[in-house]
């Protein structure tokens, strides 16, 4: 602490993001795609124009929103781009949750939401999860200041259909209803066709799991033109360019391969479900997951003594030591070999 | 307006940047470096893995704040960088103003301070300017809740010593004193060296004017330790990585080329001296500058009407439509070409 700290930044608890180890490890700690970015992005990289470095980019990111509408059937005045889906969300949070009434969210679920909420002094009202695990829709009340849950929901894997959604979204009309898609592309359903009917909706989604792109600190919002420009204005009091040039041109190339990005969630989505059985097996307890991690638990054994005996045996995972999740190890799924340490790696410990 | 934006919301009014234009014009409105990156940029751009991108970069940007450590004779623990010196002058605000005091800074000054005091509620004490169109050090309180200026000031050039700002802060010791030094390698005189002295001083940086990389997004502060803690603290609160992996790499490769800073920042200033003089001769009065603008007016010649006769000579300048701006132009330093068809536009416009 120090005496010209605001006492606004006397009160922050910040969020832990997973640990980036300096040494090799097999890292399945932080819901990174184990597949490199669409070659096509290589190409874009070795091609650009250096010289174009010393002009600010497009503060508006026309050619990136431009991408992206056209990705996903919208307006590019529907789209929305920051550095990385956590500025976004950040952004949206000043946006439209800085109410009297409080913002209603899961219990569980993407831990960055309540310290935004104490960034910006946003109350919060934490909404239990059902007995499966699952954000329990009917909760969330036409009284909220807002609603938001990452679907499929984080650490927890279960995703809602967009039925579900669209039935959620015909009884909140009075807030915005931010629905965090950062896992959808494996094995979930995008909301975002509902935009055209729900002003208040608003979906964002980011290029660091799905396209493998984490590095690159691109993310974005999809929704009504009216939420997009609120998020615009917010933006344009903070920073006026958040996406650099290198940025846009690599994440433009990384939308236009279908092929590999196809392949890649494929392959991801392969691999999650025979490491699932193969846990199993071990006599873990699997959260049913349509991400790129699993939840698991073991009936006897302690979760953080299975983090430090993986730790140990080179294999980085997640362990939240909260209240809720302290009996639980949240395991990106990697390449096939990477998952074979793992299995290898928990038998002597399992048993 | 939309039923859904927050009150807060409502009330910005957010920073207008210069205009980046599709078509091809002579840019001199947002002070760009008319000369390109280090080599050693294009270099490490074309080197780079581009595996890596499917990594999240180190939350804490050791690298690149070790890099800039050694180049300003500081600790790491004494750098703090960001997604452009915006955003750390944004962070900034919310770390340390966010008091009841209110924020001293100039009148004129850059324009985005008073854009920050909206966004999180600081109130502002604008002080006028001295005679010779200086910031007058004098006038800053030690009752402020904290001071704020560019130096050398923008858009106006002129920019204090070091002894100046000693004896500035040997006076205002209980508030952070927060320098901005976007231009100083055109001639200022660089802060950095009292933060030793001084735990209230904070001085941002940009690789945007110097370095050549307005398209990178890279920003930084130097401080004492505890203000650097502060700025992490709100980090963490609002986006962990603001770092891509390729920005930093970059960025390191531009500080490593002290030859090609100090030949393009020479030639600068010295295109800088040249232009002022054939100015003058066409009858302009131009503020003396320590910076890689000219602030301009005519005596009789209406601002707003030169502006638009160089655009329409294929020129953009900047031109601000404020109560004590809208008889100036602000000109970016270019090439010497691009001078030489600044000068020829200017000509038939002022006789």
């Amino acid at each position: 602490m120090s005496k010209f700290w605001s006492p606004k930044l006397r009160e922050l608890t910040p969020y832990v993001p997973g640990e980036q180890p300096r040494e090799r490890l097999i890292k399945l700690n932080t819901n990174e795609n184990p597949y490199p970015p669409a070659p096509g992005v290589e190409t874009a990289l070795r091609d650009f124009p250096v010289d174009h470095l010393r002009r600010y980019p497009d503060p508006e990111s026309r050619a990136l929103r431009d991408a992206l509408a056209k990705e996903f059937g919208v307006e590019p005045e529907q789209v929305f781009v920051g550095n990385g889906s956590d500025e976004v969300l950040a952004l949206a949070f000043q946006a439209f949750f800085c109410h009297d009434r409080p913002l209603e969210m899961p219990e569980i679920t993407y831990s960055f939401y309540p310290v935004y909420c104490r960034l910006y002094d946003v109350t919060r009202r934490a909404l239990p999860l059902d007995d499966q695990w699952r954000v329990d829709l009917d909760l969330f009340s036409q009284e909220a200041g807002g609603v938001v849950f990452a679907n499929p929901n984080a650490p927890t894997g279960h995703g809602h259909d967009r039925q579900a959604i669209a039935r959620l979204l015909s009884r909140i009309t009075g807030s915005v209803v931010l629905i965090d898609e950062a896992y959808v592309d494996f094995g979930g359903e995008s909301a975002i066709p509902l935009v055209a009917d729900y002003p208040n909706l608003l979906v964002t989604g980011t290029f660091s799991k799905s396209r493998s792109l984490a590095g690159l600190r691109l993310g974005y919002a999809v929704g009504s033109r009216e939420l997009i420009e609120g998020l615009e204005r917010v933006k344009d009091s903070f920073n006026s360019y958040p996406i650099d040039s290198l940025a846009s041109a690599l994440g433009i190339a990384a939308l236009a391969d279908h092929d590999h990005f196809e392949a890649c969630r494929e392959a991801v989505i392969t691999t999650r479900e025979r490491t699932r059985g193969r846990l199993e097996e071990l006599g873990l307890r699997v959260l049913p997951s349509q991400t790129n991690f699993l939840l698991v638990s073991h009936p006897d054994i302690d979760a953080a003594q299975l983090f430090v005996g993986l730790r140990e045996r080179g294999i980085l995972v997640r362990h939240f030591n909260t209240d809720t999740l302290r009996d639980f190890l949240r395991i990106s799924i990697g390449t096939e070999d990477e998952m074979d340490s793992l299995i290898e790696a928990l038998e002597p410990l399992c048993t």
